[in-house]
């Protein structure tokens, strides 16, 4: 059973190629990107402007195959798929926490854009600090320190 | 330009029907529900037990119409559907993030499902706090407190 989805919008980045991108927003601070929203849905970005931060779902258009097992950008052994944020999932699809600046008609500024330019978009949804903040948390495999992340690029592996 | 997103899975919960739900997972902080990934996907699973919370993003298999203003749970105005977490948007992907109790083969036994039983899955993703926490944000028309989202339930108004 195959589910209709589709682009409501692009996302545009800094990053041209697969290679040399921050692996997440946290590495992606300090730049920022567009989101252009389909002009037939801009009614639905109302009250958005009110939200300082916003999950972007979208899809990892250039991953071309499914992998369940991968090696990530953070990691040097094989990991489960489902425990990464590897593009070789299943369904190519992301989601990537966003600081939004503002809203000006059907485009939306933001910081922290870790996706490639051109990115499809698929969903727009608020963060909603009292859904969607974790308290304590463990992150398994994942070990690495904030810096580290900042620091991280990708290279060609899912591509 | 549609994009295939096939279900790799289904969730079970408590929740029967469309009305009397939590609307968070906040507010389904004691339902505890069950992942069941097909089995062809279980490799993918590996080292994901290690994660205290993880995302689901699933499909709003009954939400039947799109609409782009709506009038949320927690409000009586309408507002941009981009801004809420209605069912009816555009594409009907869901997001929720739960506590991961444990995993026993292809079941994920979880916490804090906000869901329909039965609800398509669609991916599952590592909850990582460098990645995904928010340390300060605004929650724009969202103004309820966390007891009131707590004891809020679903009524029909998205069926």
């Amino acid at each position: 059973m195959a589910l209709p989805v589709e682009p409501i919008g692009v996302i545009r980045s800094p990053f041209k190629t697969l290679t040399n991108m921050p692996v997440q927003p946290k590495g992606a601070a300090g730049a920022e990107g567009e989101v252009l929203v389909d002009l037939k849905y801009i009614e639905g970005l109302a009250d958005l402007d009110g939200f300082s931060h916003i999950y972007l779902i979208y899809c990892f258009h250039r991953a071309a195959r499914t992998e369940l097992k991968v090696i990530p950008f953070m990691d040097v052994c094989l990991r489960g798929v489902f425990s990464t944020r590897s593009p070789l999932r299943p369904n190519h699809i992301g989601l990537s926490v966003v600081e939004l600046l503002c809203v000006k008609e059907n485009r939306l500024i933001v910081r922290g854009v870790d996706v490639l330019d051109g990115t499809p978009l698929l969903d727009i949804k608020p963060y909603i600090d009292i859904f969607d903040s974790v308290n304590e948390s463990r992150s398994g495999w994942f070990t690495a320190g904030q810096r580290e992340v900042a620091q991280k690029r990708s290279d060609d592996r899912f591509s």
